[in-house]
């Protein structure tokens, strides 16, 4: 890259860092645990929300913000889980950073929620040097896709939490590798927790539910000490 | 964006275009018909070349350059036909642009070449904005990343000059939905070719190498014209 476009890409990334900071103290006053998640286009982030957000329904209260380049199409989809879902679309610009994720919150009361979801858009590069201040980074990767992935973009890989694998359902159809993803995954992320799912079955979701519930859990504001004089 | 990253970013796109347009004069004074191929993470983009430059290895004199992040990989699949390839590991960079493909090139004589194709990295936005050089660029989908994506990401579709469906050999466990992708495709790109193809069956490929063969007649250079003074 020219030296100019570098320079300007750190004070850009700087900011978006002070930003991210400023929204992860936001989010841990008000107790909501925030989950993002990225991929490729087309790896199922939307699907896997829908189905997350179906079984959260009715013990957790939560949103979720979508980001993509152009269309309604994502948050159409997962307002029919009933929660509450803001489109943000990016235009040209091919990830969510924290100033987005901040106006699109636009000054919202956040402690009336348990879990905030922020679907980023399809890409599995430029994402991983704009956190949104989440507290949990979920990479998808399809069967579909292949086990090089976590080879080809260690970046995201080395960014992300734990790494779910979407569309296990077509795993036999694509003759998909599993441990050579996981051998993969390893060597660029050792000891990376990787949960195999299927948005459409459901499969893997019950562990995925335990995990969140935990998360949430752990977002939960210490009790205010009670000082009793004696 | 800032405005100032904003005017940066429209040097540089210049600077591309004026580097990408001295690449085609290059391309179309040695005839050699310059393909890119554009898609997310996991299209099938290296299997798809694999398959090209296996079929068309008995008549055509081809060559392959491939943008990754990291690694080999791609590179040492494409080579297993034959044809010389190149890596161009980009490190964070999402997208070739065409100084990269020129100092690959590396002054390398093109004229022995029918057809050099370039891989890009798995993105679908930034490699929209910049072109190497090439004159046809292809864009893939594969069934299983949903019949959205062209509405999703309507920069490329506009970009390219044909789409190519991959994995159609997946398209009925997926319930993939062929007409919806062409509506789609339809409403942001009118009139744009769309081809099938299943890389593992060869499935659509007679169709792709008589589009190829015709691009590379055209490319070839006009002959020159033979003065027989009487």
């Amino acid at each position: 890259m020219l030296p100019r476009i570098v320079e300007v890409r750190k004070n850009v990334l700087k900011k978006n860092d002070l930003a991210a900071a400023a929204l992860r103290d936001r989010f841990r006053a008000a107790g909501v645990c925030v989950v993002s998640v990225v991929s490729s286009p087309g790896s199922g982030k939307t699907a896997f929300l829908e189905t997350t957000l179906a079984l959260m329904r009715s013990r957790y209260r939560t949103a979720a913000l979508v980001g993509d380049l152009a269309t309604e199409c994502d948050a159409e989809r997962l307002r029919r889980s009933g929660a509450p879902v803001r489109q943000i679309t990016t235009g040209t610009v091919c990830h969510l950073d924290a100033e987005m994720i901040e106006r699109a919150l636009d000054g919202r009361a956040l402690a009336d929620l348990d879990c905030l979801f922020i679907e980023n858009g399809g890409n599995l590069v430029c994402p991983a040097s704009y956190g949104p201040g989440e507290q949990l980074r979920v990479v998808l990767l399809s069967v579909t896709e292949g086990e090089d992935k976590p080879l080809k973009y260690p970046t995201i890989f080395n960014s992300a939490d734990i790494a779910v694998v979407t569309k296990i359902d077509l795993a036999e159809a694509v003759g998909f590798d599993h441990a050579a993803l996981l051998r993969n995954i390893e060597r660029v992320r050792p000891g990376m927790p990787v949960l195999p799912v299927s948005s459409r079955t459901t499969y893997g979701f019950s562990s995925w539910m335990a995990l969140i519930a935990r998360r949430i859990g752990d977002a939960q504001p210490e009790p205010t000490p009670v000082h009793i004089d004696g």
